[in-house]
C-alpha cells in the first residue's frame, strides 16, 4: 500500500510517498482503510523538520486527522466492527479523565505513526465513531482541530451563553471555536487580515469583524466593543505576537485559552494586567477520545458542518502543505484518500 | 495628626511624614486610630516611584495594610461599633462576587489614599473585624500578602490535599501560601536562596527545601521529587526570571498562580510546555472583602500565627521600606504605630 | 395610589385593592411607576394565605414581578436617573457574590412589601434595567421566573451544548428554561399533560415533547430516548409527584434542579438511584441581582422574547390569579398596570 | 481453596464457607493471596439477601474490600508483578473519567464475584498498589468507606479549610470523613448515641461532639455552634431518618453528600428550605480507581492511620458481619485471612 513518511531531506523534500506493507490486524487492534485526512499547522511543521523545542519528529508517517472505514478487526475486539466508519483520536492513550503528560507519547503523526496511509493499524480504544450526517471530508477534520476547541470553550473553560469570545483568525481552530461558541449562544468578534475572510465569518454567524491589517489595534477595539470591560474570553491563536494584545483585550477574570503559535513559539507579555486582571492562562492541548464523542454527540443533534475550504488529491500533499502554510484558506484543508 | 505622605522627590525622598487634619467621622464612615501596620512589596515600588507601567502612583498616603480601633461611626453605620478592631480590605470596593477591573480604582494606598497615619476614614463596607486571638502586629500582615496567598490557593484555585506545591521564596505571600498549604494537607516545597531561611520554613512545616543558589535548575529537582511528573501547583512569585521555570516544574493540568514580580515585570516563556502540559497561568491581585472575612474564620478556628518578622516603630519608615526592599526578611514586616 | 394588599380573610378574599399615600423619594430611594406586572405560582398560594411551611406571609403588597419607569430618585442615587425602565431584584439584598439566607428577609412580596402599586419605592441597588427591545409585558415577567431558568441552567448548573435537558411542564420558570436551553445548545425535552402546549413548546425549538397523561412513564421514555442513559440534566418543578421520576429519568451524574412544588411540598424518593447514579439534586431560589443582569445582557444579545401567555388589566387581579393557578396558562401571566 | 459465597438460604445463612478451585493467572489478569479484609454496611445487606431495589445479588463471593499479595499473572500484564501489595478498586471497571452508571456491574461483591477468598484473580486494571506504611488490617479498610468519603469531600464536593462540617455516626466512612476533614483544615462536628464514641472520635480530633440521643435536636446545635448560619457540609449516612434534619443543619449553599442509608432506604423531606437554602444533595457512589491512587497518594503522605475497630479471624465471619450489623463499631471492622 502507499504511505507517507517523513524521512531524511531539507524541508518538505523530506515527505515522501512509499511502499509499506497493508497492515494485518493484530490482536485488540483494528485495520482502517482511509478515505480523507485533513491537516493542522503541526503537520506543516513536523513535515518541514521544525516541529516542537527540542529534534522535531521524524521517520514516521505524518497526519493525525483521517477518517476511514474499518476492513479488519483483530481478536478481541468488541468496541468496532467491520464497515464502521471512525477517526483516530489525537492521543491514543488519552481516553477519558484527567491529562498527564506522558499521553503525548501517543500522538499520531508526532510521537506515533500517524494516519496519512492506505491503510492504518490503530487500537480498538484509539478510535471514535463518525457521526452518519457527516461527508468523509467533512469527518476528516475534527481530531485535533475541533477537538482542541471543543475542549477550550466547554472543558477547560466554561463559557456562557451571552459573552463575548474574540477569536484569532479563520483557521481551522477558529472556525471550530466559531462554530461552537454560536452554538453555545455567546457573542462573537473574529479578528482577521483579510475583509474576504470576515465577510465568510460573517456568513457563519460571527457578530463582529475586526481587520487587523487596518486595525492593529484590534485589542483596543474590543475594549470599545464591550463598554470598556475588554472580552470574557479571547481565543490566542497567533501566540508570540498576539498574547499581549490578547492579555489587553480581556475582561477582568478573562480566559484565553492559547491554542496556536502561527506568529511564534515563545511568549512575552507585561506581568502587571495579568495580575490586575486576574486572568486566566491556559493552554490547551487537543483533548480527549471522550470529549472527542461528547462533541460528536453535540454536532450530530446540531448537524453543524464543518468547513472545509479545499480539497486536495492524495497525491498532492505537498502541495496541501503549502497552501496551509501560505495562510490563504478559511477552515480546513482536506487531502481525499 | 501625623500621616505619611508620598509626595514628590526621588527614589524614597518622595515618602514624608506630615501633619494632617483629624479625620471626622461622615456619615456612612468609620474613624480608626492606627496600631501597626506593614508593608508589601508594592509599597517599595510606590514609595519609589517606579509602580506599574504608567504613572506610578503618587500624592497620597502609602500603605494598604494596617490594624486598629474604631473610635468613631458616622451616620447610618451599622456593621462595626466604636471599640472594634478592624483591618481595611485592599479594594475598598470589592465587596463580594466576581471580580471587575473597575475595583481596582478603590485600592488602599494606590488609587485612593493608604493607611499609614494615625488615624483613617473608611466606609464601613471597607473593613474587616480581626480575629481576637492575634496581636495587632500580626493583624496587620493580613490584607494584602494573606489575602492573595488565601485567594491563591482557595479562590481562584482549588487546592486538594495530597497535591504538591512549590513556593518561591519566603517573603510575605510565600510564608502565608505555606501555612495555608499546610492547613489544607497539601505537600509542601519551597525554594529560597538562603539555608537559614529554608531552615525556618522546614520549622514552619515545609516539607522539602531547595536552595536556588546551590541548585538553579530548582525546576528539574521538583521533577526528581515528584516521581517525573512535575507539581501540580508552583506559586511564581519572581515573575520574569522563574516563569518559565515554573512551567518546567508543572505537572500536565499544573496551575501557577502569579502573585509576584520581584525579579521583573514582564514575562517571557516557550509556549510548547504551556500548550503540551495544559497548563493554567492565573494573575491574582488579592481578593474581595468576603474572602478576607473567611480566611479570617479559617485563621481564628487553627489559631494560625503570621509570621512577623521584624517590627519597627512609626518614624523608621524609610528603614523599613528599604529592609524589605533588601529581601533580607522572612515572612512580613511590620511598622509599630 | 391604588396598591393591592393582602389583607384578613380567606382565600383570595385576603387580596384587597387599596389606596395608599404615593412613595417619596428617600435618600438612597427611587420611585418607580409601574407599567407591568406578572406572577408566579408564590403569589398564588402567597395571595390565598398558605405559603411556606409556617405563618404564610400576610399584611403586605403583593408580587415580586414588575415594571415601570423611574419618576423620582432620592438623594445620593446615582446608579439610575428619572426616565430609566427598570425592574425590581426578586431578593432586594442579594446584590452578587455567595447566597446567604438572610437575603430571603429581604424578598419582594414575600418579606417585604412587593411591587403591586401604582407606585413603588426601591432601594437603588435593588432595581436592574431592563433592555430596550423588550416591551413592558414581557419585560414584567423576568424577575423570578427568568432568572431561577437562568441560575438553574448557568451559575448553580453548569450545562454545556448537546446534553439533553428535560423540561416538566410549560409555566413561567420551563418555558424560559426550555428558551435558554435551547441558546444553549441542548438537546430540550419537554413533559405536559396537553398535546397543544407541547405543540407550543415544539414551535418554540423543543425537540421532544412528552405528553405525561398519554404516558405517565415519561420518565422511562426519556432513558429509551437517551440510549438507556438518562438526560444529564432533569429540571424539576412538579415536586412531591415528580422527584421521584425525575431521579429514574437522571443519567449518571446527572443535575435536577428542583425550582417548583406544584404537586405538594415535601418529597419522597428512593435513596438507593441518588446514590447508585451520583445524582445532584440542587434547590435553587432565584438568583441574584448580577444573574440578572448578566441574564438580561444575553437576553438583548439574542434579542429574546419571553412567551407572554395572557395580559389581564390591573383590576382583574384575582382573575389573573385564578387563571394561573388553573394550569392553563403557557409561559407567563401579566397584569398590565 | 476455601471462600465465602452466598448461597441460598435465609439471612446469614446464605453466607457460606466453600472449596473452590484456585484461580489461575489468565491473560491480563492477576492472581492475589488474600490476607485481609474488611466488611462495609453493604456487606451486611448483600449477605442477609436484602440489598438494593429489586433481587439482592446471591450467588456469588461477598466483599468489596480486601488487601492481599500478588501471586501469579498473565499474559500481558505490565501494571503490576508478583510481590506487590494489592487492594480491589470497588467498581472494576470505573478507571478515571466521569463516572456512567455502566460501571456499576463491576462492583465487587455486589454485581460481580467479590474478594472474601484466599485467592482472587483480577484484571490488572482492577488493582490498586497499597502504600507501604500499612498494615494489611488497615489496607483492607480502604476500598469502599475511604475512596466514598474522599470523593464525596474532595471530587464530588469541593470542601475548604475553615468550612463546618457535620459527620453523622462513627462507622467506617464517618471516621474517614473525619480524618480527610482534619487533613484539610475543616472544623468537625461528630454525632453520635454514645458519649464513649464521642470521645473517641475527639481523640482523633473531631472539634465538637453532639450526641443525637441526649439532644434528638443536634440540627438546632448545630445552628448555634455556627452563629445560626448552619454548616457548609453535612455528611447524610443515616437517610430516611436524618435527611430532613441535615437539611435544616445546612447553610445556604450547602453541601449534603448523601453516602449511607442505615435508618432506611427511602428519603423524605420538606421541599421548602431546599429551594429557599439553594442546597446541593448529592448521591456518592464510591469513586474511580484515580479516586483510590490520589487518596493512597495522600494517606502516604500524612501517614494516615484508618481506625480498625475490631479484628476477626476468616472463620468468623458471621460474627463479623453480626457485629457490624449491631452498630457497636468505631471505624472498621476487619477479617483477617
Amino acid at each position: 500500500m502507499k504511505s507517507y513518511y517523513i524521512g531524511d531531506g531539507d524541508g518538505l523534500d523530506a515527505l515522501k510517498l512509499i511502499d509499506r506493507p497493508e497492515p494485518a490486524a493484530a490482536p485488540g487492534r483494528v485495520v482502517v482503510r482511509m478515505c480523507a485526512f485533513s491537516l493542522n499547522y503541526r503537520d506543516v511543521e513536523i513535515a518541514n523538520g521544525r516541529y516542537g523545542a527540542g529534534q522535531s519528529p521524524r521517520h514516521l508517517v505524518p497526519l493525525s486527522d483521517g477518517v476511514g472505514e474499518v476492513v479488519a478487526i483483530g481478536d478481541g475486539v468488541t468496541r468496532l466492527a467491520v464497515g464502521d466508519r471512525v477517526t483516530g483520536s489525537f492521543m491514543q492513550e488519552w481516553i477519558d479523565g484527567a491529562f498527564e503528560a506522558s499521553v503525548h507519547q501517543s500522538a499520531l503523526g508526532g510521537s506515533i505513526d500517524g494516519v496519512f496511509a492506505e491503510y492504518v493499524s490503530f487500537p480498538d480504544y484509539g478510535l471514535v465513531q463518525v457521526p452518519g450526517y457527516l461527508t468523509d471530508e467533512e469527518a476528516a477534520t475534527l481530531t485535533c482541530a475541533a477537538v482542541t476547541a471543543w475542549n477550550a470553550l466547554f472543558v477547560a473553560g466554561n463559557v456562557k451563553p451571552g459573552q463575548t469570545i474574540v477569536i484569532q483568525g479563520t483557521g481551522g481552530v477558529s472556525i471550530f471555536a466559531l462554530q461552537f461558541a454560536k452554538l453555545a449562544g455567546l457573542r462573537t468578534i473574529v479578528t482577521s487580515g483579510s475583509d474576504e475572510k470576515l465577510a465568510r465569518a460573517a456568513a457563519l454567524g460571527a457578530d463582529i469583524g475586526i481587520n487587523y491589517r487596518a486595525n492593529p489595534d484590534w485589542d483596543e477595539e474590543v475594549i470599545q466593543l464591550t463598554h470598556g470591560l475588554g472580552a470574557e474570553i479571547v481565543v490566542d491563536i497567533g501566540g508570540e505576537d498576539t498574547l499581549a494584545r490578547s492579555i489587553n483585550a480581556a475582561r477582568g477574570l478573562g480566559y484565553i485559552p492559547v491554542i496556536g503559535y502561527v506568529s511564534g513559539k515563545s511568549f512575552a507579555a507585561p506581568l502587571m494586567p495579568l495580575f490586575l486582571k486576574n486572568l486566566n492562562i491556559r493552554g490547551i492541548s487537543v483533548g480527549s477520545r471522550r470529549m472527542f464523542e461528547q462533541m460528536n454527540e453535540t454536532l450530530a443533534l446540531h448537524e453543524l458542518r464543518p468547513v472545509v475550504d479545499r480539497v486536495f488529491e492524495f497525491g498532492e500533499a505537498r502541495a496541501a502543505l503549502e497552501y496551509l502554510e501560505s495562510g490563504k484558506h478559511f477552515g480546513k484543508v482536506v487531502i481525499r484518500a
